[in-house]
């Protein structure tokens, strides 16, 4: 099924110039020129709707964070979750991660975070997974020396994928949880999607995987 | 319940010379000697009624194997496999595997297979789980440069305990599968125990952890 378009979500989304950044090219390199100070910068690939990376942009104000999502009517809610909490260390990018290498620069990010990203679960689409090692690489790339990588999936399949490409990239993996709601690692800050299929009774996997060579 | 023991299993056991090797604290650092002619070397801990590792003995004659099990009952087994297959390539230990360190000098050994050893559930017995953090250390230390560690089991827990502490002792994960015998990583050659479970619709996970520092 085609996703059915809500119209004007385009417009009303383009329309939050403050928490919109509309030419994130520009800014590659020069990311700690944008939020004025230099902090750590934390990245939310497919930011959805937003509660993760709101709730933790309003826990650590002494820490910037970009949220990236290519569906401009999800995004349209992070937008304004951002807006309601008056954030001032968030912005909002309605970007195509496959091009995350042209809007940041080797070492800029001090952390990557993809939760519940689509699992693509046909052997022929695995070079689209977000954690397939074509996009590792990328992200190797544009993380600081001791950046991270941490992974939230309900999908075993993917999570077992994923744990290979982390493994055969040469991250380090932490704190592998294959029931996070139900672990001693306790990773509070939820997803929307978490939220709902956590409380279904799924399991949540979740890792860190770290950059350390 | 206490295990009922055959009587006169460590008889029968200690009379199979050829395959049983009394004094293996003699050989440490000289199992190249035991075995004559020097060839990589590989351990199973807990090896059990042996189908394991005789197949691989088998298959591998370029390759030195080493059983070593506690239970002097199922050892027996193991012996007895190795002799009716008449193999030249394997040698079995009536070992403790905590004091492993006392047979095997640095870097003497190639591969070290552990296969379903016991889950000791409960966290009080942590220290006691072959994969635990401070087994890995005596592992590591034994193995050579190169040198791998391939676990296997059926216990769900167990399997996210090891790959934390492989990943925590800076071992390299490789080949994590969640359901061995339903993936691509195919590992033919079982133990008696997964043959049973696996046959009972139970996944069997597996990886690889390999020294590389």
């Amino acid at each position: 099924m085609r996703r059915r378009k809500k119209p004007g979500a385009k417009e009303k989304l383009l329309s939050h110039e403050v928490y919109l950044c509309n030419q994130p090219e520009e800014y590659k390199g020069q990311w700690e020129h944008y939020f004025i100070e230099k902090k750590n910068i934390h990245v939310e690939l497919g930011t959805g709707r937003g509660q993760f990376i709101t709730t933790l942009a309003e826990m650590n104000p002494d820490i910037h964070y970009i949220g990236i999502e290519i569906k401009e009517e999800v995004l349209l809610k992070a937008v304004e979750k951002a807006e309601a909490k008056n954030l001032k260390n968030i912005v909002f990018l309605w970007y195509d991660i496959n091009k995350i290498d042209d809007i940041f620069d080797e070492g800029e990010l001090s952390r990557i975070y993809i939760n519940f990203c689509d699992p693509w679960p046909k052997k022929r689409w695995e070079k689209r997974r977000l954690t397939h090692r074509n996009f590792l690489e990328k992200y190797r790339s544009i993380l600081t020396r001791d950046g991270e990588i941490h992974f939230k999936t309900d999908n075993e399949k993917l999570f077992e994928f994923s744990l290979n490409q982390f493994s055969n990239s040469d991250l380090l993996l932490r704190n592998i949880s294959f029931d996070l709601h139900h672990s001693e690692t306790k990773d509070s800050v939820t997803t929307e999607y978490e939220d709902k299929f956590s409380a279904m009774g799924m399991k949540i996997y979740r890792c860190e995987a770290l950059k350390r060579i």
